[in-house]
Formats: C-alpha cells, sequence, structure tokens
C-alpha cells in the first residue's frame, strides 16, 4: 500500500555501509587496529582552519535572526556573488549570482537538475564506473538511466561507443572528474571530442542536449593535473558543484548548481532549477554555511595528506601484482579484481581484515574500490596483508 | 524541452515573495519606518542562548572531521535518541531513536513523507487554510491533494465534509496545528472524532489511511493552550517536525520525521521515508545543526514577544471592526477581508502602506493573513494605518 519502490530502496542498504558495519563489528572483536576499512568515502583531512574561523566569527559577530534565518531559495545573494566572482577569477568565466543556485550538496544539484529537466520518456548517459545514486535521482525524477562503458585501461570515454548511445530521446549526458570511484581525471582531448559528438547531436536531433557535470573532486588533483572547466567547452552545461571534500564538510550539504551562462534559454532553465528544489522540498541550502562556502570558496583542506596516501598505496600494490589506473584526482583507487568475481575477491580479503568495496554497484564487475582517505598509519598497517592477499591468489 | 511543469513552478513567484520585494523597494521611496510589512512567517526573535553555546562548544571542542562528517542517513544515534526521550518524557509515548528520521526542515520531512507513501492515483486531504506548498510537494510525489473546507468561524475540522471527502483511494491526511495562517490549534475534541472517523474508514475500506501532523509551531501556544500529540490519538501517525520556528533557525534546515511505534507495519514504512529520503537527494540532514538540536531540543526562542504582539494585534484590531478568530498559536492573525476579493483588499491596504497576504493562495478566499514575528513597534506605529483602512471600508 504505500510505495514498494521506495521501501525496497530504504531496504537495500548500499553495499558499503554493509562493509562499514562489518568494520565497527569486526573492530570489536579483534581491535580497531587490527581492522583496515578502506570502504567510506568520509574525508578524514579536517576542513581548513578558515571554516571555524568563518563560524566562530560569524556566530559571534552576525545579527542571530538574520545568519539562521531564512535565505532566499537561490541562496543568499552576496553568496552567490561571491563564489560566481571566484569562479569568474579562476576559469576564466563570465557567470553571475543569477547563474548559481545554492543546494543541500551534490546529490541535491543533481536531484535538482534531473528533475528540472526530466519529461517521461527521456534517458540520460552516465559512465563507468558511476556513482550508483546516479540511478537513483534519474529514476526518481522519471528518467531512464543509460549505461556507457568506458575504455578499459583508462577509463576515459569510449567516443564511438558514446556516439552510439545518444539518441532523440537523450537529455543530458552525466559526467564525473575527478572521478569516484577510479580517481580518473578526464583529458582536455577527451572532454573536446566529447562535446563535439553533443554539438553534432544537438543539431542532428534539433534540442539541446546537456551536459551535467558532478565535480565535488574538482580540487582533490595531484601533480598539478588540470581538470577542464566544462563551462569553456560546451554551452549548455549544468556544474553540479559540493564543499564536502574541498572542505571536509560532507554532513553540513551544503553546494551549488551553475547554470551556464551560454545556455540556450538559460533563464527558462534556471526557473525550471528553482521549480525543482521547490518541488522537492529544498527551502534553502543551509543558511550558516552558505556564509561559511562564501568566506572559504576557493580553500581546501590539506590534501598532501591524500597525495601521500595514493602515493604510498598505488606503488605498494602495483609492486605487489595489482593492476590499477594511477588516479589524478579524489581519493580512490579502482584496482582489478584479482579473480572474475569481485564479491568473492572482496570476501578473501576479508580474511585478511582488509576491507574493500566491490565495483559492481559502480557499473564495473571486476574492479574493487579501495578508500585512501583514512590515516597513513592504517596503510602502512595494512600493507603486510594486501601483499599476503596478493600471494594467495599468486600461489 | 527540459520540464515545463518545474519552470512553470520556479517562475510563479510566491505572492508572499513579491508582497516582500513590494515592501523592499516601498522602504527606499518612503523609507522602511513608514512601511508595515506583515507579509513574511520569517521568526523575529533571536534563537535562544542555548543555540550560540552549543555551536561554540561544539566547534571548539569537538573532533572537526567528526562533527562536520557525514552521519547516518537516518540522522546520528545519539541525537535520535536525545529526541526521542525528549518526546517521550513530554508525551507520555514510548518511541525510540529508530523511530525518528532527522530532516532538513519540515518541507524535507513532508516531501519524504508524502514520496514514501504514494503511489498513482492516491489522494491527501488537506484542510483549509493549508500551506500552498502542500499541493506542490503532494504532486510531485505524484498524489493529488484533495481540499476540505474547515468549519467557518473557528476553522476546527468540519468532521462531516472530512468524512464525506475520504475514499478508498485517500491514503493519508494531512492536519497542521497551530495553523499556518490562522492559528488556530484543533481542540482535543475535534481531534478525537477525526481519528474517530478515519478508523472507521479504515476499517472499511481494509487498508491504513496515515495522519501526517505537520507541527513546527507546536511550541508556539499562548496562554498555556495544550495541543494534543497525535501519537497518543492514532496509530498510524507521522510527526513532520522542524525546529525552524521554535529555535527561530528556519534557515538551517533541521527537523524530522517521526514513524510511530505504533504503525501498521512500521518497519516497512520507515524503510520506505529512508528510501524517500535517499531517493529526493537528502543524504542526511546538517551534521552540526543536528548536534545543537539534540542539545537545544525543548528550548524556545522567547515567545512572550509573539502573545505580546497577537494581544496588541487583535485588540486592536477587533475594536476598529476586524473579524477574526484569536490565535491560540503560531505567529498569524486571520481576518476576514472587508470586501468579497481579498486580493482587492490587499490592494487598498497598500494605500496606507500596510502589507498583507491574501488568503486565496491558503484555499481562503475572503481572508488576509497578517504576520505578528514583527517588531511590537512595527504593530504600534501600523495601528492608525489599521484604523484608517477599517474607516475607509465603513464611509
Amino acid at each position: 500500500m504505500i510505495s514498494e519502490e521506495m521501501m525496497a530502496l530504504g531496504k537495500k542498504r548500499s553495499v558499503i555501509r554493509e562493509i562499514f558495519e562489518y568494520g565497527k563489528i569486526r573492530a570489536g572483536e579483534i581491535g580497531r587496529e587490527n581492522v583496515f576499512d578502506f570502504s567510506l568515502g568520509n574525508p578524514n583531512v579536517p576542513p581548513p582552519d578558515c571554516v571555524k574561523e568563518a563560524i566562530l566569527d560569524l556566530v559571534n559577530t552576525e545579527d542571530s535572526v538574520t545568519l539562521h534565518g531564512y535565505t532566499s531559495a537561490q541562496g543568499d545573494a552576496r553568496v552567490r556573488q561571491a563564489i560566481a566572482d571566484y569562479i569568474n577569477a579562476t576559469y576564466g568565466t563570465q557567470v553571475d549570482a543569477d547563474n548559481l543556485y545554492m543546494t543541500a550538496g551534490a546529490a541535491a544539484s543533481l536531484s535538482i537538475c534531473l528533475k528540472a529537466l526530466a519529461v517521461p520518456g527521456d534517458e540520460f548517459i552516465a559512465f563507468t564506473p558511476f556513482f550508483p545514486e546516479y540511478r537513483v535521482f534519474t529514476e526518481a525524477a522519471g528518467g531512464k538511466l543509460v549505461v556507457v562503458p568506458s575504455r578499459e585501461g583508462d577509463f576515459q570515454i569510449d567516443i564511438p561507443k558514446f556516439a552510439e548511445a545518444l539518441t532523440e530521446r537523450t537529455k543530458a549526458v552525466i559526467v564525473n572528474s575527478p572521478n569516484n570511484p577510479s580517481g580518473v581525471v578526464l583529458s582536455e582531448d577527451n572532454i573536446r571530442q566529447l562535446c563535439d559528438v553533443m554539438r553534432e547531436k544537438e543539431a542532428q536531433f534539433g534540442h539541446p542536449i546537456y551536459l551535467i557535470t558532478d565535480e565535488p573532486y574538482r580540487e582533490l588533483v595531484y601533480e598539478g593535473v588540470s581538470v577542464p572547466y566544462l563551462l569553456n567547452y560546451y554551452d549548455n552545461t549544468f556544474v553540479c558543484y559540493s564543499f564536502s571534500k574541498s572542505l571536509s564538510l560532507p554532513g553540513e550539504r551544503i553546494g551549488y548548481v551553475l547554470v551556464s551562462n551560454k545556455m540556450e534559454a538559460e533563464r527558462d532553465v534556471y526557473a525550471a532549477v528553482c521549480g525543482a528544489g521547490r518541488a522537492l522540498g529544498y527551502v534553502c541550502a543551509p543558511s550558516l554555511f552558505q556564509q561559511v562556502a562564501a568566506r572559504c570558496v576557493g580553500q581546501t583542506s590539506d590534501i598532501s595528506v591524500y597525495k601521500k596516501n595514493r602515493d604510498l598505496l598505488y606503488n605498494q600494490l602495483t609492486s605487489f601484482g595489482f593492476d590499477c589506473v594511477k588516479p589524478a584526482g579524489a581519493f580512490y583507487l579502482f584496482v582489478k579484481s584479482m579473480e572474475p568475481d569481485a564479491n568473492a575477491f572482496c570476501e578473501r580479503a576479508k580474511q585478511y581484515e582488509l576491507l574493500l568495496v566491490p565495483g559492481d554497484d559502480f557499473g564495473c564487475p571486476g574492479y574493487v574500490r579501495i578508500s585512501y582517505c583514512v590515516s597513513t598509519e592504517q596503510i602502512l598497517r595494512a600493507m603486510p596483508a594486501f601483499e599476503k592477499l596478493a600471494k594467495a591468489y599468486k600461489a
């Protein structure tokens, strides 16, 4: 009698959450230091100092009624202007406050964009590996998720396969770079080809095909890798951003949707974003953290910790015989399972107290995700276990 | 090509917001002190001291990674336990942490409940006057809002009309007491009759009919009026609560859904609530304010200011010849328009710089809402204008 679909969704615990719960139980049995949990994508590096400073200053000096009061539905105008100024200064764009809609994080940003766009029958394209909630959000908005496999080996977009997947029903294409779970950053060349194909298909089908870029990991890149800013490559672009990873604030739910100033019928699309936010019950993004975001925009947590972890893990694991793409960003390593069934591989890893996430839910069977947003000490302690696991498969 | 429905929703500025914007322009022309804006429902009383104390203490003493990190989707377990303990101590219930699902405020609570319940063809009943977003949220969830007029004169539920409106398709009934926009509190007697009818119809139709009680104004009541706690009257009850009004934190988006421990198939329904939260893109309620809510639960802003404002406005307006029910709670006065068209009446009120909200969007043409969450000084300054307005209709 209630919604069976929602009940099923609520009952289906995410695989990641199940592994995490198992880890907690196991820690109770054998000690936390002996369980090597690489399952969760929760930043382990503290927020930059500006976050605490901003909260204290705001709470101590601002009028509390205004500080904690409703902002306009699209977000405080000065907050949006500060973020627009930062984006323009950093990426050479010309957006303004009215292109931005503040949200309760990237999940809200995506849900709102999809709801703003979807009409029954619409298809939305995602590339493997992809964040499993893309399917949930797309279906909740009434759309259908079409999955296009990425290139084996480097996880760049497979342009010919992509071109084939585009149909008259394609409403939008979702990209996520740096990628969860592979850490791969799409190259500028790959992006250009993607956009060329999309423009060609727009002309062929006679309607816009939108690009939705989900980029909570934009600032988490290593060795000066540059992440192309998609507004500069394609006009019909939405940027779905979150401060969760850059400022280590995932629980506070603060992010934005940026509707490109060059988008076709931009004011209509922006209105649809506002309407979707309203329909989904988002009244405004959390007000204190809107102000915090404006004050800290462009700053990041100490990402050198993630780089150190990545180098340590990547170098050691490959020396043990594991096969993976070296991640240029985010805080995940996406490793080939040493047997075809990644679930069986993860079960075997558990015997060495290693908690890894099978890639099946990310649309990539045969791979496992290893989150390195953990302490460097845990990685060091886990090394013998990884070595034993690799040897077990060679024996 | 995009969702026309969302675009229309985003473009239709709320009447309240339009009046508010007009007020800002008018204040620029004739001075803020000469414009009497009674349009917005934004608390004007600061949060209680515990809010600032809690924020400072949490930020200064807690581990920042945990404080700002993800909580479980249903909310931090200790936060939920603290709120459950408060509810049990206050209302004599026996709920526990697992009956609570923390949300980003009452709008999220309602959207999530409706999404958890609705299957195509479902009807949801609301009583006039009602918060206009009920229609938006119900339709977004795929349901149909059925509006039942309340009793003229006292705005209690019209039981015979309600009984007639219940059909086999009725999935749930939404009540809001203390009410926005009338300030009316439903009497215990009225609640009992409502619940009796619902139980009767449940038996007749052979399926649950849920009661959804939207109660952000629960603590804002005057002269010791008691607001019946619906869990104690009806088993299939959801409480949608927000700390927005009690703690003057509307911008922070913090509240909860309480699924009655006595609800039929309670674990299934709770799972559907979790699934709906997930599908709508709510990852977890804002984490810092979850902790603030747990520490401040049961406290309120200084509501004596609202009572003073109510008394002043009610006594003076009725002495000028205005007709309205004396509100027992919330911070609104719902006054009969002095001409049949409340929009025309509001336009006329503007000539005296009085900004009032027509009742049409609340399902009550012929009434206007006057928000008294404003400074007492504004009310005092506005009195001659109200008097002139009344006289203009008597002339």
